[in-house]
């Protein structure tokens, strides 16, 4: 949550007289995304929210990113569509960034998602599957099993200082993980991150999807997984609600069911997805930056999750 | 620009439901103000700004600026009135903090304005000081004289860290200052820190008037020298903008005109305040703080400024 970098009102009217939006209106930085600065902007015609991408994503996978979010908005997801200017141009420059207009969404991320909430979630994501069938481009997902088996060695020196026994636990169960990866499951365009966070709200309907900056080809179970991860928790709970949990299986699976293979994976996925943010939120631990809006958040409840992932096992 | 503690949502709506603004739609963290925290929150019925304090306001002084917010917004000035709840309250606590929900005004801040811009900055503040007439509330500026003597003696052995110099220069610039000092001259609700960020334009048009969390009883004349200070420099310049300081002092005169005696002390005036922004940037800037969002203002413009009214003087 930051704004890295300062657009001045003029240099944003500038830049927004290249799109039909009208007259700017109102420009706030927002605090949302680690990555990006984030400004809510309202011209005379709309709002919306504009992006500069900073750091973490990589610009060449920019127009992935765009594409993806065109094409799940075409096809009727809550997804904000990236705004073309009078080029056809979405993704552009300001400020020395590369940048894109993005369509602002109405709601609010929950904090404690209640069960219909979880439910919501499970079928937006559902949805989000299929509406990737057809979308062509592929990403390859940077943050698997290589880069998990790269980051648990480089961090298992320190990973103590969070929690002792942290290091033989991650190491243990990522050779569990590693051996178990499931090959032959249904995969295409997941979201791979779809915490509350990311996730827009009003009532018990998702009105928006957002930040698909870490959206790849891989596993739709995975992506099931993380949602899991992030969702049915208690904050710093060891065990699922239950009532939460049953409501994001039914929610997902109104939409897509699961095959037994992906059920039979389910724990060994889901031990990998507490893994991956147990391990980067590790490293943001153990590497704090000065950054008062980047907030650290706590790799352990996700060992707490790891751990009940592999009694599923 | 920070936001130091976040407000989950559903501790949000609860906080909404003591006011008529109607159901949530929509919050955003906004990067603005460097003592609070501030929430670009939508509902069914409008926008608003809702700012927890968090530190360098003194929790008593609250009352006063939020009367002197409604006192301004009835009085017709393009200030955001302060919400008040159904029990008539506009001070509220939320995440064990003091807060206030603020009416949202459009507009932005311009970081380089225009003459014409200088101009409708210098008549809003004029309509300030008449509007304050009837203000009855007064409050010390805690940054005057006093604290410019205190500030300068502790920082004078690191000052010149900042650039070789310079505490000399403050040292013997505030001897003058203090020594000519106007006492008689009119005073009232001034607004004391009107620089670029607190004033929202659109084109021409001063569309509000924000963040007076400085503002207090002092002598009207040192409010304009702190708004010439702020508005009529190029950046990082030692000489106004001749255009920009004609029409900052038309603005101001077509609604208050300045006594002879104002026209007068303006020179010594304008010290101060060079003196007054030149210490709490050094300040900031000789302690900084782990804080990616409170950008450090860089002291030495004003080194300049108070160079160039020590000549008119």
């Amino acid at each position: 949550m930051a704004v890295y970098t300062s657009v001045p009102a003029e240099a944003l009217e500038q830049f927004l007289a290249r799109y039909e939006t009208g007259p700017l209106l109102s420009a706030k930085g927002i605090a949302e995304g680690v990555s990006n600065s984030n400004f809510l902007v309202e011209t005379t015609t709309g709002r919306f929210i504009l992006t500069l991408y900073e750091r973490r994503i990589d610009p060449a996978d920019l127009p992935y990113f765009i594409a993806l979010m065109e094409h799940l908005a075409a096809a009727g997801l809550p997804v904000p569509p990236p705004v073309r200017d009078r080029d056809g141009n979405a993704l552009q420059r300001l400020e020395g960034k590369a940048a894109c207009l993005i369509q602002f969404l109405p709601g609010v991320s929950v904090s404690q998602p209640t069960a219909a909430q979880a439910r919501a979630a499970g079928e937006a994501l559902a949805r989000l599957h299929l509406a990737g069938a057809d979308f062509t481009r592929t990403r390859a997902n940077g943050l698997a099993l290589p880069w998990w088996q790269a980051t648990a060695a480089e961090l298992a020196p320190r990973m103590d200082e969070i929690e002792p026994g942290l290091s033989a636990l991650v190491l243990r169960k990522l050779d569990d993980v590693s051996a178990g990866w499931p090959v032959d499951l249904p995969k295409g365009t997941i979201h791979a991150d779809l915490f509350p966070d990311n996730v827009l709200i009003l009532g018990n309907r998702v009105t928006g999807l957002i930040d698909f900056y870490f959206a790849c080809t891989d596993l739709f179970a995975y992506d099931l997984a993380v949602l899991h991860a992030a969702w049915v928790f208690p904050p710093d709970g060891s065990a699922p609600l239950p009532g939460h949990e049953s409501a994001l299986f039914e929610g997902y699976e109104a939409v897509r069911p699961l095959s037994p293979a992906e059920r039979r994976a389910f724990p060994v996925l889901a031990q990998g997805a507490s893994i991956r943010f147990l391990l980067s939120r590790a490293q943001d631990w153990l590497a704090p930056h000065c950054d008062a809006l980047v907030q650290r958040k706590d790799p352990l409840p996700f060992a707490r999750r790891l751990e009940h992932y592999a009694r599923l096992a």
